[in-house]
């Protein structure tokens, strides 16, 4: 366990993912200082919203560090096939180029994302579980099923000749997951007896959930209970991609006698990709959308997208009106088989106040009875701290104060522990991980087609000109340096009148061409001093006017003598 | 209780609070149809977001309907001292100029800010409680003093000719508040014995929370043993306007041997209105932040504003660094002595992980210790309706799904009840509310200085740009209906690079050039077509070059032969 006496060294350095729940990117290095032979485990995105990233699609992290690096970057590797883990693939891979390697659920998933891309189907290879092991320069990989809220979630054991990572990935300790792998106490004790654990890095999203996690099977007796209690047609949503709950819920609705209906492309998609892979077996017959409007109401049950509020999806649909011939009365009931994920609440209540609006019985999951997490809770966390003994702790998979309060419980248990947030580069070939470089983390943002930097200044102007407005000032200006007519003015995003009911656009207009005609040839011979003084005059005005400072454009057009 | 025989009636037709939580303003009318005499209950405000107004300072009903009817127009009452309730006063009073009655707390307040607004102070007229009655046509309306979260809310009494209304106002059932009058059982079973109630205008905020509301009284002793255990600087936000919170909390912390410093302008403000208005009596002494810097840190405790995330308010700058020359360190603990409201989880998560940064201990009332309540949750709602027994009950201050689960609770207890929303003007003259007109319900922004419908399209296109960002396209265009020279392209909120990295403004240029050199007399002699033609061709060309339709201003300039 001591520093190897070659001087090589094993780093760790998360690009996404520590420091907020999302677009999670980490890689792991072994080799000398600067020399490191590099992974990295999943390449995922975060979701945009108006306050902070207004107009964009998806958010990645900043990857220019591996890519100025890519002779020393051997593979990719995608525990799962959350969005948050591996949605930034079919965006970023052609900058990498490297095999991705992945489980046959997910390894599905990402070929249907490359495709969509235009993309190769074949840089994804599917991996058997451990004992299978991947070689990818010094390191050996071998993915380990965990059980979460997704088919076919692994945690990866990583080794180096610096010792044993374990990386875990998105988990819970589900003894009973109704689709897919049980968490196995057993598979993990092995693990950490065959080689002791150097340093375990851990979801930390549920560190703050005192209670220990409750199963998939859980749901089913509830859920039945619920849905044999309705009358009217019953709409379950959850997420897509909980194939488990899909099927609990097909279940249950089967059990009451009801006929089950997919809507959502997502959710077809995922059962989709439950069959072709194996993965999901027995799942209850269901119809179309053309065939349930010939259901009576009380024997269908539709399950749809749409837990989070999403606009486009099933549930903002159905909320709003008819989607696909089918429509929700008084009577019927909605329910949310879901947790609205904070940041989400406005979204989830607009589709909840239309429902109800509707007169549809809204059920969602203020009694816990209808969902569960799929993260491991805090004397979960605890158990797989003992169950692993580390040597080291590193916190993942969680915002600042979910790493914090992770590392604190590490500490707590005498395990070294340290709060790694993106960027920071960590050396874990000691005793203790040890900050040795702070790189740039940034974000990507993929804007319609183009990707951009988080920092390039298109947003910062977006959010501008959502807050102040915008006004364009055109002046033309002859060869003499004389305005040629009145300086013309247009607004957007602003109040069309000023005090005393004037015309906002109007008001600026004179005052403009009264600045203008006292200006001197200094100012009206040189553009930068002309434009500055033009948006000047425009931000006083419009804030004596409305009380607003506007974004401005001016656009100067000289007349050459012909 | 039957119809009135000469044909008047009793309306009730909410503006504002009736469909969402915030911006209450409720319009209540006696008289012949059409020309009711009429009361104005409560003119608040909303606050706006970046999801749905964007830049705009404050949301109120939209009162044309009111300002139509100026001359049937009595007076103004407002409840209690809260923005939702009270907020809208200094911008819209002036439309109205009626009287405005109050008890004292709550017209200091109103005062404060009709002062700011540059109005008249004495617009505003203190009102004691029950028994005095304020006759406005014919109304007379007495004030009762209930238990909430700010000192001297009151319900309403409002006697019609058509019989007696409770307008409950917002309240919760606190016999032991800490601050201001206790919720009395006596007072409201002796106004139902004095006359019956006709109809109950209720609060319906916590209809969904199935245990009976917890008292002020209950967070004294878990706050005094928090703060006592904590070891560095503690830190408490809460609503400045809780001044029964702010008194628990200061004496708290000097029960826990700590000097008190109240930070944030509206915490001072708070403050100073309870003694001016002398609600608030005994308040612990305290000190600036001046004086608070020589305090050891152990023994300082600071009462702070921004209790939902606020950028500007105390706690977001506490977050950030240095603050009035104060700043949180490793093993100071901050407390939320609040709920997040929904909406704010972002903001309030920001503040939340820049203190776990500083390494400072945060407690929230996850585990309900530190907060209570200032509405009456569900059993206290169905305890209020027995004891007054009303013919009919109308929910109000609710989004959608709050109303419609209040009024189902009446009806199951006999009582005849309606969804009202926004806009709704309901006649209570008979046995039950009866629907007799739908108002044009809207909102008004306050917008920088400027008052704008919601509707306007002004917001509507600042969404626009922030989702699609800006191009301005000059073209210059000589007598003979020419281009002279190329087009100008300026982009905002774009990617500066299309396709294969070209310049994007460039290939807008370059395309638009190619259009108006192969555009004919037709296109180029009519500004219209010219103008809707190269709008289609930039948002063409961005779509192919960066898989976004910008939001276009082109401006035609025509040299006229001179």
């Amino acid at each position: 366990m001591a520093p190897s006496k070659t001087g090589e060294r094993l780093i760790y350095l998360p690009l996404g993912g520590a420091g907020e729940i999302g677009m999670n990117a980490y890689v792991y290095g072994y080799g000398m200082p600067g020399k490191e032979r590099l992974i990295l485990v999943d390449l995922g995105v975060a979701f945009p919203d108006m306050d902070g990233s207004p107009g964009v699609d998806l958010i990645m992290a900043d990857i220019s560090w591996l890519t100025a690096r890519l002779d020393r970057l051997e593979a990719i590797f995608i525990t799962h096939g959350h969005e948050d883990h591996l949605g930034g693939l079919p965006h970023l891979w052609s900058q990498l180029k490297k095999p991705v390697y992945a489980r046959a659920f997910t390894a599905t998933l990402g070929r249907m994302k490359m495709e969509e891309a235009g993309l190769a189907r074949d840089a994804i290879r599917t991996v058997k579980p451990r004992p299978e092991v991947i070689t990818a320069g010094p390191f050996e990989v071998q993915f380990v099923p965990v059980s979460h809220s997704i088919p076919e979630s692994a945690a990866l054991v990583i080794d180096t000749p610096a010792g044993r990572i374990v990386h875990s990935g998105d988990f819970k300790l589900d003894r009973n997951p109704i689709v897919g792998e049980a968490w196995d106490d057993a598979a993990f004790e092995a693990i950490a007896a065959e080689r002791p654990i150097k340093a375990l890095m851990c979801d930390s999203t549920n560190v703050f959930s005192p209670l220990p996690g409750r199963s998939e099977s859980t749901l089913g007796v509830p859920l039945s209970e619920l849905i044999a209690a309705s009358s009217g047609m019953v709409v379950a949503t959850t997420f897509a991609s909980n194939v488990a709950r899909l099927k609990t819920l097909a279940e249950a609705g089967r059990a009451a006698g009801r006929t089950i209906c997919l809507l959502g492309r997502a959710m077809k998609k995922m059962v989709l990709a439950g069959e072709e892979s194996g993965v999901l077996q027995g799942f209850p017959r269901h119809i179309g959308p053309e065939d349930a409007q010939e259901v009576p109401r009380k024997n269908l049950m539709l399950i749809v997208t749409g837990s989070q509020g999403e606009r486009r999806a099933a549930s903002a649909q159905l909320a709003r009106g008819k989607y696909l011939g089918l429509e929700m009365r008084e009577g019927d009931t909605f329910l949310f088989s879901s947790k609205t994920i904070p940041g989400n609440e406005r979204e989830v209540s607009k589709v909840v106040n239309a429902l109800s609006e509707k007169g549809v019985t809204i059920v969602d999951d203020s009694n816990g009875k209808y969902h569960v997490s799929g993260h491991a809770n805090r004397p979960d966390l605890e158990h797989v701290h003992r169950l692993l003994l580390p040597d080291m702790l590193l916190p993942m998979h969680g915002e600042h104060r979910h790493l914090r309060e992770h590392a604190k419980l590490a500490k707590d248990s005498g395990i070294a522990s340290l709060v790694a947030t993106n960027g920071m580069m960590i050396d874990l070939t000691g005793d203790a991980p040890k900050v040795v470089d702070r790189i740039e983390a940034g974000r990507t943002y993929l804007d319609g087609t183009a990707l951009i930097g988080a920092m390039d200044g298109v947003v910062r102007d977006r959010i501008r000109m959502a807050l102040n407005g915008h006004v364009t000032v055109t002046l033309i200006v002859d060869e003499d340096g004389e305005a040629l007519g009145e300086p013309w003015v247009d607004t957007m995003g602003l109040p069309t009148k000023g005090r005393g009911g004037r015309e906002l656009s109007e008001v600026l207009e004179a005052d403009l061409g009264a600045f203008i005609a006292g200006a001197g040839r200094k100012v009206m011979g040189d553009d930068d001093k002309l434009e500055e003084a033009l948006k000047r005059t425009v931000r006083q005005v419009a804030m004596t006017e409305i009380g607003k400072k506007p974004e401005v454009i001016v656009v100067i057009s000289r007349l050459s003598a012909e």
